[in-house]
């Protein structure tokens, strides 16, 4: 008992304080006999610039913190204060999960491996000949990455920025030569659609501040497949909607406890249960009375 | 569970990696199960000008920690970083534990309630008419505070130093207007024991790195109680010698317990079973290879 190392994990961004990851992350540590203290950093409670993430970053290490997650609107500045980057992360250019190891500070992505592994869990065999994606923002980034590691032959980026879905698009297809990515406006969804195995949606729309469809329900043929990334609320209208049309559906709580699994086995070494943290998780979110933005990352 | 607050506490000074009051405060909290981690931040390992107390507090602070203690160097210094400081505290002009809580910074100092705990603990009914103490140092300020405010009637101070030596009284005398407190050379030491109750012994001497005993053995007569607050080794040459010769004894262990039930119980809110800290404080004690000045702390 007393050699058993204790924990110590940050949560740095602006506006996390009505995250979920530290209580997921600490239910599981406790169902594991683990002391884990899990904190939430959050710069804009506490006025800091989050320009000064390498200041944060180089004091949670001083204080005794073992690692620290990344979230908005540091996942890409983080960067700059790391010794390694795991590969994924490196290629996605964002990181959400920092060790402090005593060779270095490590980054790690667990947002697009958490995406993989929901994926591959909760739809399994899945077509993915042609995904198409609304959103090319930082989620849809990670999101895109995992479905062509995962296969994808034809990935469609639908956004509201044409020039952002470009450049996405154009990073992708630069770090994954096999695969098509191409972009659509959102006035021409339906074509895109008609003969895509899959819908993945990666805009707010449908959080609890955000409510509403970001897609003509009529699109939603039974033979689609529908995952959604917002988990405020964990059944978005998009996701009823779906399953009342036929289509088989993924829930972005899935992501959210796969990021967290992912984080948890990276910084313990440890290969938490993710049945158990979906249980823990499904019963945060029942308790929880916090409805934002913030909460969903 | 999930409500339970997480408590993160640090221990602030020069030399601390191998103090045993992280582990102490630790398994306290297992054995009521709470989640507390608590880490040692040592100033010396991270290359930490002590100076920069205030920076270390203020980012303790905002990386949620609820609480540090505080030790050499930087207990005297510490009080300018604070907003209110506890009585017993601010007179003593020293702080061990600062409490981080919504309304401000609080400092405490539970090395003088500890040893007066430890005292009433393992030496009860013990006369206190006239005490001599051996050292006029930081640790000896505390205790001295502490005997007096026990009702010790007289206290001599003897230090090697007597220009410490006379600091020490004048300042206890203003604050003990009751109490006779006055000074003696070490070549007086037998004069003034001869009619005492009790010697305290508040220099390093005795502890591994510096072996022996800090009197001659014959001053100790079988009457005499004698506490040491040196705690590697509990057992002392001095403490095992005043047995030998018939003396009651208090260790330095009981201190070094005393001021963790009070810290613990500041920082939680939540008395510890003193007892049961007593039985950790020894299985590390027997655990442990280290042996060093900062350990004593």
């Amino acid at each position: 008992m007393i050699d058993a190392h204790p924990y110590l994990v940050g949560l740095i961004g602006t506006g996390v304080l009505p995250s979920l990851t530290p209580p997921m992350h600490m239910a599981e540590a406790r169902a594991l006999g683990m002391t884990y203290v899990y904190r939430p950093l959050d710069l804009t409670a506490l006025g800091i610039d989050p320009e000064r993430i390498g200041d944060v970053l180089a004091w949670a290490e001083r204080l005794g913190y073992d690692a620290v997650n990344v979230t908005h609107p540091c996942k890409q500045s983080v960067l700059a204060h790391l010794d390694r980057i795991d590969p994924v992360a490196a290629a996605l250019g964002a990181v959400n999960t920092v060790l402090f190891t005593p060779t270095g500070r490590v980054g790690h992505n667990t947002d697009t491996t958490g995406f993989a592994a929901a994926f591959v869990d909760g739809l399994p065999d899945a077509e993915t000949r042609h995904v198409v994606q609304l959103g090319a923002g930082g989620a849809g980034s990670a999101v895109a990455d995992a479905l062509l590691r995962l296969g994808t032959a034809r990935l469609s980026i639908v956004d509201l920025d044409p020039v952002r879905a470009a450049a996405l698009a154009d990073d992708l297809a630069s770090r994954h030569p096999l695969a098509v990515v191409d972009t659509a406006a959102p006035d021409r969804l339906a074509d895109v659609l008609a003969g895509a195995d899959g819908l993945v949606h990666c805009t707010p729309v449908g959080m609890a501040e955000h409510p509403g469809l970001p897609l003509d329900a009529a699109l939603l043929r039974p033979e689609l497949w529908v995952a959604d990334i917002v988990y405020r609320p964990l059944d978005t209208e998009l996701l009823i909607t779906a399953r009342e049309r036929g289509c088989r559906t993924l829930s972005g709580g899935r992501m959210a406890v796969h990021q967290a699994v992912d984080a948890f086995a990276l910084i313990t070494g440890t290969r938490p249960d993710p049945d158990r943290m979906t249980t823990h998780f499904l019963d945060l979110v029942a308790a929880d009375t916090t409805v934002g933005p913030a909460a969903a990352r």
